[in-house]
């Protein structure tokens, strides 16, 4: 199944509920932002080693997929509602982090790495 | 472009640019919060009616798809690291849904939805 | 009871069960990011005037109230922790806002409020 | 300067600009949480000793300091907003806290408190 058939699909669910009427770009991104938070919540006392797949319970790690369909829901539902395509988004993105990040400066460059935000 | 191949481009850039360290679950998820929050700040400030796609300028929508794309990264990465199928929990995750809020009753009913999270 | 006591009360708490531990700035950060979230949560389906006090049931007000003392608390431990004074930085950041948006600018120019994150 | 003066502050400030037509509870729980994930965004990629006030620059440090404050004004507006006394709640939410986690149990019990937020 393919990007647009997933989409298809997230939106005939909406659209059967009637649930059009609630998903306006605004509120879709505050739904988004929420799962996010959701899904990072599950991480947040632990160390990094411990975040790492094999730590993980099985009902945790089923518990991370689960936050994770639902960002994805949201971002498709986003991105049909505003019209974006969300591969080429995605590909453009990438390019302009590859000039933004040569390899050559980037590699291995913890600071640079830390600071990227701040610039 | 299929979502596997998405993921594979988003994995060679990190992997480049020796980013891999970084990119603990923990962080990831971080880093994900982090750009969906900054989607959001995009729409913070207008009506739902103001976040459609004909109300917003070109400059807007342009750093909204970009915005979007960095989401989709953090998630394949995500994805790629925890090894989690992105379709296949979506899939799950809607057909949870599908019974959690059936047709007959979700439809039309706001106060159902609004309290969904309540329960 | 002062902002000082409150963060002493915050600190004992997590003093006595050991928790100091889990508290590095870091994920704290993280369970502020996600107790706001939460938060927001609330509102993100309603309408900006079903927001309002007077159109939430109680029990959504009261939720609400114990969100926002979540996101208190934590932001109180973080300033401990980072040795930041709370009323000091506030009053430092109005100032520095006050500046920016001089009133003869900004008053009821929603345009500049909501590019304000842009600039 | 107390929770109530400084509140006064920010209210005033709001109202000078014309802004409280923004700050419906719906809005400013969505800035709120937007902030609260710029200050989060500051330490993604650092390890936690790394987050420590010891390990950060004075820049950085100063740059958190700020986003502290804009946390704490959103919160602040949206309390007084709602007509919720900040220092009330927080108390409660304390006292909540300590009847859930009494210190015989939880004390030093790390998968205790990893898995709190899970029941």
């Amino acid at each position: 199944m393919n990007l647009v058939e997933l989409l298809e699909h997230a939106r005939q669910f909406a659209i059967e509920r009637d649930w059009e009427q609630y998903h306006s770009p605004k509120n879709l991104s505050m739904a988004l932002a929420g799962e996010a938070a959701e899904l990072m919540e599950h991480f947040q006392w632990l160390t990094t080693s411990e975040s790492e797949r094999e730590a993980l319970s099985a009902k945790t790690l089923s518990d991370i997929e689960l936050e994770m369909a639902d960002i994805f829901i949201y971002l498709l539902r986003l991105s049909e509602r505003l019209d974006i395509d969300l591969t080429d988004a995605t590909l453009k993105k990438i390019a302009i982090n590859a000039e933004k990040y040569p390899v050559e400066l980037a590699k291995g460059n913890a600071v640079k790495y830390n600071r990227r935000d701040d610039e």
